[in-house]
């Protein structure tokens, strides 16, 4: 069913680009980016709208349903988005078939490594702020004398300092459409004292997760398919799903043409095709030799490319530390990146929600926005955002749904444009922006709780440094794998180098190889990995994502089955 | 500065719309609905947009800003949210003025009757979902025995319950996109209870709040703007900021378009050219005379005007009971919505978050699922979502951002594009989730809060009912001004028939006379009150929505203030 309905939707977006449909994306002079032969252009002027809608109203009349994939957005339609895709469903129908009959399947758990979840796998949430959570949602507790016996003080005490921010400290009333402006200041604060650069709460807009932050400046910045956002390849598909979303188009050169369709999990004919006529970003390819590195040659280069086909590139995205690649951009490179948009032009929006996942002594974290401050650049050089969310770190609370956005280097009248788009959803939720100021502003030295928090913060981090190194050394022990170092985030990208006889059995199959491979994975193992070409990689490159989120002590049963798979895997397909 | 960005923000609005810059809404052939003096086409060919790009690229190398209103998405520059816009800014304003002097203006307190947010003006939460919420969030205390003390048993088994239902028990993970499964059951079941008909946990969507649902489904159903939604009028202006936001668009008759020119508070003449160029929705009136009737006849109307203008209507939004208008509709009445939906192959998007706010004793809600279900028709007949909110109700958790969407008419494949939708922003927070199944869900007789929580839910229904009687009466004992009853919801809407010398004053001013009146009304008094072209309404017709939220005791002084502002107001400006 889920083949037949991405079958169709494939269909009813060529159908749309064709021209069957009156869309408002077309020209009827063609564009010189458009392949002329496969995409001739139609005149839509006055008859054939009024024909096209004249069919429509038939159809409704006829009684045929109201909304279809022939009828729905097309942008709804091209969007996709891997890390909840395909591979993910199958492995909840497995798991619905466990529950059944749990001797069904070779394997008794589904262990879900395709998404940065990390209280899915096990992990506890930090009782500090689990504590403060609690208290603020049943604010009667603070006047009880029996609350001191369940509670730590400092959270009490935390809680009070936070209602007496919040209007009538009432948690549940809307609050400021940017989110409650003692919180934004304490998180401001708590940027200040990480960069050493001054942070006002006037530019924080508190959201729900940071995906709504990161949709909120696509649906600012995108205007048409004529405005490009430069996206690293591999990317976290968010950016290419919300860039689709808003309508964002178009891209340059045959090898990025080639990149982008392998973007998308199925790739038979008339699909690569259909992607060759709605590239949606303008992707940069990271250096998997140089360990991921982000080379500003390269942008130089895919940059001036859309150009000169009449793209104009809004923003550069970067993740740091890097999704899925894991890779921590050193300080030198950060500089040439902001010097590099300074001149261009461009918004710098820093995705650094790995800012505290960090799992090596030589790296460190620098936000973008301390590079370009201590570059001497100011507000007036150039607009930068910088994405933080209370999913990741150490605290994993994904879903608490918190985070902002900081915002400099934008005019008060495109300020308040952002703010209007942030109204008309009124605000994020209140936990959630709570949650946000206390992973900005943690207990401190001397507080009843840090002992304690430290010791569930340093646990946290420093399993998930061991856990990375023994995915990683397994990953590279295995006959043709190649794994870089994961310096930071959450996840391993390694490469699969698969045999020829492998690649034709997909392609017999319909499926890119590296698709073909985290099937065939996860029906032996349980094991849920992303395929890479989820995320994009160099054309005739194969990877998978996999998160290192598993509790440490399945580490070794999982490297065991993992090791197991593959080694029979290869038996069956070495050339 | 605000003044000024506006005009600024029209002004890139009208410069776009002329055509300065590629824009993707064009079409080379002049539309038919294009009033052509006003925007005579231009061609957008190849050398034309080679030439706005290269323009574009010699200003980033000028180093002006990579960001303007003249560059940002004109959908963005469009959208207006009037519940928090210019008239809410002022109210800020004021209100930091009176804490830096108390004394400075005729009041000591703002008081924000412009949106509904009952725990802004104090109203409590419902302890037993506080309860619930506190014990989900921080679930070690369950394993205490101290806890007893502090929590109701019956609270300490839902929260349980609720654990019991989340995967790994982990109220910190993402959840699946729809939401919870066992939650989302939890909510069917409430539904079904409610209506008397089957309802399937597989079809709710639970969201953070119903903002995001509603946006989920203008981005499915508006492809370009020669969609168009059929909207009440007055309606809430989420629904026209959404419209605008996903680029829908269109109007018909001369009397529309003058109906949503009045939308915009501020209209002076260029403005209304703007306006004319740029219609959001396919409105019909509600009719005042019959207590905010909903006649079929003029949604018939509008919908054939609409359709012969060329515009594809995807949609009929109803809000019942409405907002800002407070009516309940009538069986009989939702009866032939419901057919005429059916009939004309319209998706039924039904606004019913306020479901259990009714004050009138010969008025029921009637979801519109259970009226179609009543009336034999079954999902092969229409397409229908139901909104609902834990916003709005008795319950008024607005901060907590928990709501839902009941989908059902839709094929497979169009609810999975809509599943797809959801999955990009991963899931709604959790608390919203748990909260949403707690009122769809509330404590049965028996349960140890089943008394209490009735008194609570009990006291503040009919507090609201008192409120709303002695505001409506208090509006209607003034001269000129008429008030229908508020049978629900929790909105006035009186009409001010005002003087014309006052109207006068407010064409000097610049603003729509209702905005004057608000804005002279918040000078004198601080309280803060929508005007009625926030929300549409007929021509020459003026009004201002007031909550009826501020606590009871607070009620007689507001009426005196609004009483001794408004026979000044009259005294000054009586023809």
């Amino acid at each position: 069913m889920r083949r037949f309905a991405a079958d169709r939707a494939r269909r009813a977006v060529a159908a749309s680009l064709r021209g069957t449909a009156a869309s408002s994306s077309r020209s009827a002079a063609p564009s010189p980016l458009a392949p002329a032969p496969r995409h001739p252009a139609s005149p839509v002027g006055a008859a054939a709208m009024a024909a096209a809608m004249a069919r429509v109203m038939s159809t409704a009349a006829a009684g045929t349903p109201a909304v279809s994939l022939d009828t729905i957005n097309p942008k709804v339609l091209k969007c996709e988005y891997a890390v909840r895709g395909e591979i993910v469903t199958h492995a909840q129908n497995l798991q619905q078939e466990l529950q059944k009959n749990p001797d069904s399947l070779p394997f008794d758990e589904i262990l879900y490594c395709n998404i940065g979840n990390p209280q899915s796998l096990g992990q506890q949430p930090v009782t500090y702020f689990r504590e403060v959570l609690s208290l603020c949602d049943h604010p009667a507790l603070l006047d009880k004398s029996e609350t001191h016996a369940l509670y730590s003080s400092d959270a009490i005490d935390r809680a009070w300092q936070i209602l007496d921010k919040i209007p009538g400290r009432a948690t549940g009333a809307y609050s400021h459409s940017q989110g409650i402006k003692g919180l934004r200041d304490e998180i401001a604060a708590g940027i200040a004292a990480r960069d050493g650069f001054h942070a006002s709460g006037d530019n924080i807009f508190l959201t729900d997760g940071a995906s709504p932050a990161v949709h909120m400046m696509m649906q600012l910045l995108i205007r048409s398919e004529k405005d490009g956002i430069l996206c690293p390849i591999p990317q976290y598909p968010l950016y290419s799903a919300s860039i689709a979303l808003h309508g964002g188009s178009l891209v340059c050169s045959l090898t990025t043409l080639l990149c982008y369709s392998l973007l998308h999990v199925e790739s038979d004919q008339s699909h690569l095709n259909l992607q060759f006529s709605e590239i949606l970003h303008v992707p940069y390819f990271l250096d998997e030799e140089t360990g991921w590195g982000l080379e500003v040659d390269e942008l130089k280069k895919q940059l001036e490319e859309a150009r000169s086909k009449g793209i104009t590139v809004r923003a550069l995205v970067v993740i740091n530390p890097g999704n899925p690649t894991g890779q921590v951009l050193a300080e030198e490179n950060q500089k040439k990146i902001v010097e590099f948009c300074k001149n261009e032009g461009l918004v710098l929006l820093a995705d650094e929600v790995y800012q505290e996942n960090i799992y090596v002594e030589d790296k460190q974290f620098h936000s973008f926005k301390k590079i370009a401050r201590s570059l001497g650049y100011t507000d007036d050089d150039l607009p930068l955002v910088s994405f933080q969310s209370v999913s990741k770190g150490y605290y994993g609370e994904c879903g608490k749904r918190g985070g902002y956005m900081e915002i400099t280097g934008f005019s008060p009248e495109v300020r308040e444009q952002i703010y209007k788009v942030a109204s008309v959803n009124l605000c994020s939720n209140v936990s959630g922006q709570i949650l946000a100021s206390l992973v900005m502003n943690p207990p401190k030295a001397g507080d009843e709780s840090f002992e304690s928090f430290m010791v569930e913060r340093d646990g946290i981090l420093s399993s998930l440094a061991r856990r990375a190194k023994a995915l990683e050394e397994a990953f590279n022990s295995l006959e043709g794998i190649t794994c870089n170092k994961a310096e930071g985030a959450m996840y391993l990208f390694p490469r699969l180098h698969l045999p020829q006889k492998a690649i034709g059995a997909a392609q017999a199959a319909g499926t890119a190889p590296d698709a073909y491979y985290a099937k065939r994975l996860l029906e032996a193992t349980g094991i849920v990995v992303v395929p890479g070409s989820g995320f994009g990689q160099v054309p005739g490159t194969w990877h998978i994502r996999c998160t290192i989120l598993p509790q440490e002590d399945k580490i070794p049963a999982i490297i065991s089955r993992f090791k197991e798979f593959h080694e029979k895997f290869m038996d069956e397909f070495r050339d």
